[in-house]
């Protein structure tokens, strides 16, 4: 079916105001935060704007019928180009819809439809002392819808796990236009063990197997207190060995963040007054829990970090607290910054290691910036061992993107040579799909077989994943 | 192929030691926990107990050449028959299996094979800090390969949830002997969200989709102290109650049991000298943590819990702990004897409702119990709303078995009516899964086309889960 046709029928389904044709607003949803599609942007043949699950039903029924893709969208915060239409097809922007359904206070739940941002929804939680822990950077534009499809996390996964475990119930419209509810039809469990695990299979699947229209989250008592600890080394492994030191005697930060001797300049080049001290690397630990709590194991950090630290401060007020953070928190910006003439780019920004190979692996990605001439600033989640990277280049200068293309190429390979994984958390998308035999080998073929017992006609947001 | 003929060639395939053919000792394999395989048992047709991935891979190509049905089995302690034959076939006795591959303390996991027990393997975690949050009841007997099938929990899956969230990555023998590795063929990381999340997928489908051979999941810091907290209470609805409001004071504890006027009145009867107060329900608090945490949290328990409870206790003494817990750790026992001529049975045993239904519920079947005349003893992990129902009857007598399949029905529905699902622990296996389509409706056609994309000729342990 041509462009024209599908334009013309799609309002004669929805009606004109939840259909986009401009080409002008097309062009928006022909990129996301990726470097991918700012060099290859991608316009979809529509855009559907629904504002209910039959909305959404009447849809991908049109779809399925015609053979047409369906590539969901959130706020297109993502950095894999995975709610780009890179074949054509019809985009589903569910950002608008974000209606907090209920806030099942009684039995710690939240149900939502998909467009909830983030930070909005800890907000209303807050009324109720509770919240929904998954942090990621992105918390003021991304999407509940978002976060499950990418299985997304952040700063807080070390101790309270991804957007995965949360995730107690969907609905999702099938690409048949099937509407099923996932994790029981009328639950408010927190546990179920009933039939095969369908909510978790659509965590993290990235719209590849349907649209989800309805979240039911598991939500915890927000946490008393919290305290900030800095911890500063001279020695690069020295970070990680402090990191496990703390696992060892009894403690399980909230966060733990890296920024490694690209980051600290970046910071102190983009902020002086910050002056950031110096160093192999800085790490930043988090904890939160009740008052006594907190200052109990901020003084089992400082113990265990002192072994090893040039400096250490450690911090529950909350204008110091702020103030230890500040450099971490400017980092992604002081990246996008350390050159006149150039720009961050999101483009193997993602990959995860074994706690044992991140001071390995930054060595190895500081070596590999220099072999192709390209800065890259790394810093992340070292708890978890994510560790995020940033290539500074000029876009414009087809030498440069050829170069980071391949240096890009090769932290993925390296993160897989050391036990790791291309993404962390923030998704396979277009951009590490041809990753995954490597990482995954005989197991792709699964996933295929799962993906054509769910899409036999593969229209759920090809191109993606595998 | 005739029985004869499965026992002998997988004689010559895995030889003798490996195969157990004698109607003696398939006997031993016709039952496990539940009810129904002590009605209804079922001998398989040979018995494999492999000792390896190989064995596993040669026995299921066998099966799936000869479209023989494969049913693995862990300890046989499950309450569901998912480890019989219910239609013939080879049973897969993974009990001896039972190695821990690699403790690997510094990336905070452990990689063991399906046989490993329980309470073994957080021996052995014991010695590097770290342990394996998940805490059966069956503890000493379960193995983590049955853990991991069914997503098996405990006393402490309010706060630390069910198996699920652990489990990084598994070896899995597909129904056609291809052999897969989820999560990450060398991934040795925490955080991995590339790929379909074939993983969570496997864990609780109850062997239905393949056999696990190994293993990875992540642990946790030993906590370094715990309490136990004990209220009593006039009124059911103040239990319940109660724990709401504990939660919203920012307490999280790591286990919420209540043992209602039914179990009182079993645990005093069983064993006079332990004198539970006569109460319509008694809340065990246990709180995990730090030392400071640990009395900050039970004093907030304390706190709240005093506004409803006639009586209230806190200790973190070791003796008392065990002392307040005993009415605990004895109720099923107790159950069991409440009747000279009784049993205790397991069946319709492991609903979970949600928390502003738990007294509701517990209402409803004590008079389910006296419309049938069954004593039901109850308690459970109210935290979570996972109740355990423990019916007690004559099992020789046919009335009484009748009618007590009439009333484990009618508590099944009920937990759908209310919100609930039949299974909050234990798995659905061949006793619960009449109750697939009221649970999941059309979500049970997704499960079926996942299952035939996994297992097109159905051979992996059939009649069980939908």
């Amino acid at each position: 079916m041509g462009t024209a046709t599908i334009k013309k029928e799609l309002i004669k389904i929805l009606g004109e105001k939840k259909v986009l044709t401009d080409d002008l607003d097309l062009m928006y949803y022909s990129y996301d935060s990726s470097f991918l599609t700012r060099l290859e942007p991608s316009n979809p043949d529509a855009v559907v704007i629904p504002a209910s699950t039959e909305d959404v039903q009447k849809t991908v029924r049109f779809a399925y019928e015609n053979n047409i893709n369906i590539i969901p969208r959130g706020a297109g915060t993502g950095e894999t180009g995975g709610c780009i239409a890179v074949n054509g097809g019809i985009v589903l922007d569910l950002s608008a819809w974000d209606e907090i359904v209920e806030i099942d206070a009684e039995n710690m739940q939240v149900i939502v439809r998909p467009g909830v941002i983030h930070a909005n929804l800890n907000e209303q939680l807050a009324k109720f002392n509770l919240f929904f822990p998954p942090d990621p950077g992105s918390s003021k534009m991304c999407t509940i819808g978002g976060m499950v499809a990418n299985n997304a996390s952040g700063l807080r996964a070390v101790k309270y796990w991804s957007t995965e475990p949360y995730v107690l119930g969907l609905e999702v419209v099938m690409p048949n236009g099937d509407i099923i509810i996932t994790g029981g039809m009328k639950a408010r469990t927190i546990k179920n063990v009933s039939g095969l695990n369908l909510t978790k299979l659509m965590v993290g699947s990235e719209g590849t197997l349907g649209i989800i229209t309805q979240i039911r989250l598991r939500c915890f008592p927000v946490p008393k207190a919290r305290g900030i600890a800095m911890a500063v080394f001279d020695n690069l492994d020295d970070a990680p060995a402090t990191v496990l030191d703390v696992y060892q005697n009894g403690v399980l930060p909230s966060g733990i963040e890296i920024l490694d001797s690209s980051a600290i300049k970046a910071v102190n080049e983009f902020k002086p007054e910050i002056n950031l001290p110096e160093a192999e690397a800085i790490l930043l630990f988090e904890v939160d829990g009740n008052p006594p709590s907190v200052e109990y194991e901020g003084e089992i950090i400082r113990n265990v970090a002192v072994k090893r630290a040039r400096s250490f401060e450690w911090s529950t007020d909350k204008k110091r607290m702020a103030e230890l953070w500040e450099g971490r928190s400017i980092t992604a910006t002081a990246a996008a910054r350390v050159r006149p003439d150039g720009s961050r780019i999101f483009a193997g920004e993602d990959i995860s290691v074994p706690l044992s190979k991140v001071a390995d692996t930054l060595r190895a990605i500081r070596n590999l910036g220099e072999k192709y001439g390209i800065r890259v600033v790394n810093y992340g989640h070292i708890g978890d061992g994510n560790v995020h990277t940033a290539p500074v280049i000029n876009p414009e200068n087809p030498d440069e993107v050829e170069k980071v293309l391949q240096l890009v190429h090769e932290i993925h390979l390296l993160a897989i040579e050391v036990g790791g994984t291309t993404t962390g958390e923030h998704g396979v998308g277009a951009v590490r799909r041809c990753y995954a035999e490597a990482e995954h080998g005989k197991a792709v073929e699964y996933m295929r077989k799962i993906k054509e017992a769910c899409d036999p006609k593969g229209i759920m947001n090809p191109g993606k994943v595998f």
